[in-house]
């Protein structure tokens, strides 16, 4: 089959082995796929990744109790018996593979394999276009399980790029005061078309949010965040970061700040929001792409400003 | 009066004036007073605090509607009006004086001023050494304030100096599965016999933690944080840190660790938990010197493995 596969660089096979449904995993033709950052990150050698990427997909099930269903999938495998697993957290498993990130072949292929415990239905009012958000909408929605958001809440996300504008989107539900830093003027029109306040990197005052939420996964981005929460506050994380970052922690400590992360999230309510038409994903499109011209796409997802880039595979 | 002044060096006044309470405030006789950490950090730098150090004390007011009585005092100053103060949370107060550490003079002296409004009148169950320990222990209870621990938890302290003892004496209230960091024997001496359960670093388990409360305010104590704490765990930050320190913010997004930090604590909470004996502070005093000998006090506070040092000053 054709595969986009990661080994030293990026190519694409086109004779790369059909992956084989292992005890309890279902068989997946992928229709379409997204490229997200951490793709990009992973090709730049993040956690030494070599084999096929991709983990953002809406496919068909072939074979097995499934057989014919349009589904997403959780990118998680988890062990089932770790003390974490146990504690019903399965996406933190210790000793879990992660779909295209982490020793698990991804989805950047005609076909793929899934626990059949991780895929979910797709109901019929969401397109496959729309599916491919899913994933990460769902990683959108864990900052909510992990951080408080209140109505009277001042809040401030930092950064208007895929993952940012998803995460404004899903704050901008709790009815809370929000306003969206951004730096490019179209992101600012589709924040405007949206009714969420937006405002320039520098043109808000400091201390003054209660909650910001850190999109950008920069130096730039945290030392903002830090600028701009008051005492008393919170950054929540919802980007990872490359290296080590220099962390004034004393600031942290005197203004009594809390520092939040959260990563993967839950798919059903992702589905809900989106069967629902709460969350504009079909402006977030940027371009599609064949999975023949996964290399240009590739380029294309990596250049400032780019928003999501789709791979049609079937 | 007499009074240790810190001015580009530390030195023993002879003849400071006497200071002069101003509208709300209280003349207070200071009997004894405690050297913390921080005064020890100011002397190096912390902050470009320059006049009388000293916030640990007890004393007796003279003067006004409370002479006469035996009070300990809280060390912010605040102004009342700003949005801080507006919340409730006037320890976070925008425009607030501390003191002895900022834009106030502190009590390393015969007389010192606060507000009337700080004061808090100490039990006679309470000696004026132990009540020296009310604002650390106070600082250690705010913790709790803005960290929950369960019962259920799993919680590691680090670092068994001043703060470190008795913070852990404060979470080991909570009943939760608790074990101290020491690196010398006289604390693990000091914790078991309040029946806490200590290791030297290196002898526990990665990932083992819910909690971890750094009290060492070193890159060592932070690294070891994010090492012994466990995915979705927290890291509670009880210490200030000189400079920036190199974190790696991924690991924390990856694992969905919490980051929580506090500063100054209930006064009301530590007088309780000391008027019914539930924290053993007579076993922290490591010497008394008197205010004469404020330099070679602060010398002893600076010896590695030193617990409190008080200065009798009346």
């Amino acid at each position: 089959m054709k595969a986009v596969r990661f080994q030293d660089t990026l190519h694409l096979e086109t004779n790369y082995p059909n992956p084989q449904p292992g005890y309890g995993e279902a068989l997946i033709r992928i229709s379409r796929a997204g490229i997200c950052n951490t793709d990009l990150e992973l090709i730049r050698g993040y956690k030494g990744f070599r084999g096929v990427l991709g983990h953002e997909f809406a496919g068909v099930v072939e074979g097995g109790e499934r057989d014919g269903q349009r589904v997403v999938g959780e990118i998680n495998i988890a062990c089932g018996t770790c003390s974490l697993c146990n504690d019903g957290i399965p996406s933190q498993c210790e000793n879990r593979a992660t779909l295209g990130i982490n020793h698990k072949d991804g989805i950047f292929a005609e076909y793929a394999t899934l626990p059949v415990e991780n895929l979910h239905l797709i109901p019929d009012v969401i397109t496959d276009e729309q599916a491919v958000f899913i994933e990460p909408l769902a990683a959108s929605l864990q900052m909510l399980h992990l951080t408080h958001i209140s109505p009277h809440d001042r809040v401030i996300v930092i950064g208007a790029g895929k993952l940012g504008l998803l995460t404004a989107q899903v704050a901008a539900l709790t009815g809370c005061d929000l306003t969206v830093i951004g730096r490019h003027s179209q992101q600012h029109s589709l924040l405007a078309g949206w009714s969420i306040p937006s405002k320039f990197p520098g043109d808000l005052e400091a201390r003054s949010a209660d909650l910001v939420i850190d999109c950008t996964g920069t130096a730039e981005g945290f030392a903002d965040a830090l600028e701009l929460v008051r005492s008393r506050g919170t950054i929540h994380l919802k980007s990872t970061y490359y290296g080590l970052l220099g962390v004034d922690l004393t600031r942290i400590v005197v203004d009594e700040i809390k520092v939040e992360t959260s990563r993967c999230g839950p798919f059903d309510a992702a589905i809900r929001l989106l069967a629902r038409g709460l969350i504009d994903v079909d402006s977030l499109v940027d371009a599609h792409y064949p999975l023949e011209k996964a290399l240009q796409a590739f380029e294309h997802a990596g250049r400032k400003g780019s928003l999501k880039v789709i791979l049609d595979i079937a």
